[in-house]
Parts: structure tokens; sequence; C-alpha cells
């Protein structure tokens, strides 16, 4: 049998997170009958896109600059630092809150049986970076999980190291949510930190 | 705000069908994290695809070949030949049944409302496809609506006009699902066609 381009096309689509079998096939075939320059550029702005965005020198977040929008923007709080795992946190945070200071990305958590250390999330240049003394607040927005509440000690150790003030982001039931499916951790802490209205 | 790469590539990747803003996102940080060889490879094969896969000369299947995998195949008989809608449905065909002729493809059906003719599907290349002798069984594949058996009746005229005999897929109960899910037409089929155990 010949080679098919097509196939291969399949197969690379494929890659994608989510994108099955089917689900390529009909990607593959949808951009060939219908919108054959709008899947070129895809493939420009892909082959583009892995070349030339880096890490922002500053906090890691992926940009195509040396920094990225949010460190180049003058506007910013250069005094609020906001700590968070993955990329996608940056947008969520971004899009659903007031915060107008600065971030720094992890890009994973402290997990030593994985042999991913301090190094590896970049806590050397976060050191330097609250040793300026640039920095008087930082809000640790890991994920409240086992290894994302380890990496935040690890941080606030940092932090306090260079009398750097650090916040944690509230703990509680979440809005729009019913108290009957509320896992007991989270029902606990949020009685232990009932206030009063 | 500065221009960004990757906010271009997550607006890129939403042009595929079925993903949405928040698959994009992933899509994009995933490429971007873990796997930047193989989105290049993706982004190249995209443009090299959609430059160079074009229709088939005989039977309109993509393929970046002057003939497709199936008419340049020698093994296949050349005297049966499969009428479809879409490539989809060639490779469904492909997948599940022992077919081995060749096919021809329509890419949609008759649609006199939407500017669709006979010319649009390719029929006059189907005609004088038909017209050489060489092929001595029609099936027709088109899709059980409406629009599909209007374009299968066409092309009946069509293979009648060159004495060549017409066949169409059998028509009835799904394997594997309930009676009591089958549509009224369906059922109604099934029942004045049924045959003798």
């Amino acid at each position: 049998m010949q080679h098919s381009l097509l196939d291969d096309l399949i197969q690379g689509l494929r890659g994608l997170p989510g994108v099955g079998p089917k689900s390529a096939q009909r990607m593959a075939l949808h951009l060939l009958q219908r919108d054959r320059a709008a899947a070129t550029r895809l493939g420009e702005l892909l082959v583009e896109t892995m070349q030339r965005v880096q890490h922002c020198t500053q906090c890691r977040i992926f940009t195509e600059h040396a920094l990225c929008q949010w460190c180049a923007d003058d506007d910013r709080d250069g005094s609020l630092l906001c700590v968070v795992e993955s990329p996608a946190d940056v947008l969520a945070i971004e899009k659903s809150t007031a915060f107008r200071g600065r971030y720094f990305l992890l890009l994973g958590h402290l997990s030593p049986l994985d042999g991913i250390g301090p190094k590896d999330l970049g806590l050397d240049l976060l050191k330097a970076r609250l040793a300026t003394g640039e920095i008087k607040e930082l809000t640790l927005a890991t994920n409240p999980t086992l290894e994302g509440q380890a990496t935040a000690s690890f941080i606030t150790e940092l932090a306090r190291a260079e009398n750097v003030k650090v916040m944690q982001l509230a703990q509680g039931i979440p809005i729009g949510s019913e108290l009957e499916f509320a896992d007991g951790g989270t029902l606990s802490v949020a009685f232990s930190k009932r206030s009063e209205v």
C-alpha cells in the first residue's frame, strides 16, 4: 500500500490531548474539505510557536519575548507576586480575579520520588528575586494537594528568610456547590475557619 | 498588551472541529510543555498535507498522488465500484467489510437548493468511467437520507444507461440495537423486507 500523507496527519492529530482516532480522522477530513487556508496557518503557527516560545526569564511563563506580557507590563504592581504550578493557573487567575501583580510559574511541584527538586521548579530564580527586596507580598496559589502544599511550605520558608509576607488562597466550600457533596477535608477546614457574618 | 504567539496558537486550535476554548488551551500548553518535537512535526504535516493532498483523478478520494491507494492497487477488482458521499465512508467500509473493489467519492449529495448539481459531485467523471465498460457492478452506499437516496436514484439512471448492474446496501434493523428504539421508517422497511430463516 502506498504511503499516505492523510494517514500521517490523522496519526499526528492523535497526539493532541483528548483526541482519539475518530476525532483525528474527522479533524483531518474537515480541514481538507473545508478549511485548507486555516489549516495551513495552524500548521505554520505550531512550527513557529514550538520554535520561538520559551520561558520568561523572570517568571518562567511561556512567551516568545524575553519577558512575558505580565512581567513586561509596567502597570502591574511589582511588589505583589503570585506563585502558581501551571500556565493554565495564570490564565484562570487572570480571567476571574482582580489580581494586578506579577506571577512566578513553577511548572510542577516538589516530588522527590520523581526526582523533581527545588531547582527543577526554578526556586533558585525565585529566591534570587525575593532577595532583591522588590517583592513585599507573595501569594501561594499552588494546588491544594499534598504535593502542592509541600511545595507551598518550602516556598514559605524561602520567603520568610527574606522577610516577605506570605499569603495563601482562602480554603473552604466552593461557591455554587452543595454542602452534602463537599468532601470531608474541605468541610472540616471550612468549619474550623468559620467567620462571623 | 504585547502580541502573544501562544494566544494565536490557542485561537488556531479552536478552528479544529469539536475543540472549544478550554480544550484549545489545554492542547497548546500540553504541546509546549511536553511534546515540542511532535507538535513541530504536526505543524509541518498540516502545511504539507494542505499543499499536496488533492483528489484522485479517477475517484476523487483525497491523495497526494495522481491515483489514490485503492485506484493504484492492481489487486483490487476493477469491475466493482462503490459510490459513497464522504471520505469517512470509504474508511468505514474498508475497516468493516470485505469489499475489494474500487470507490467513487461524491463529496456531497445532490441538493438543488444549495446549488449542488451532478457536476459538483463529479457525476460527469463517473459517467465517463461507466461508459468504458470496465465496471460490471456498481454498489450505492450513499446515506439513507432523502438527499442521499435522490442522489442514488440519479446515479442508478446513469448506470442503467450503460447497462451496469446496480446494487444497494441492505436496509433494516441495525445489529446490536433494540427493536423498541428503532425508528418507524426503519422498522417498516425491516418488516416488509423480512426473509425466511
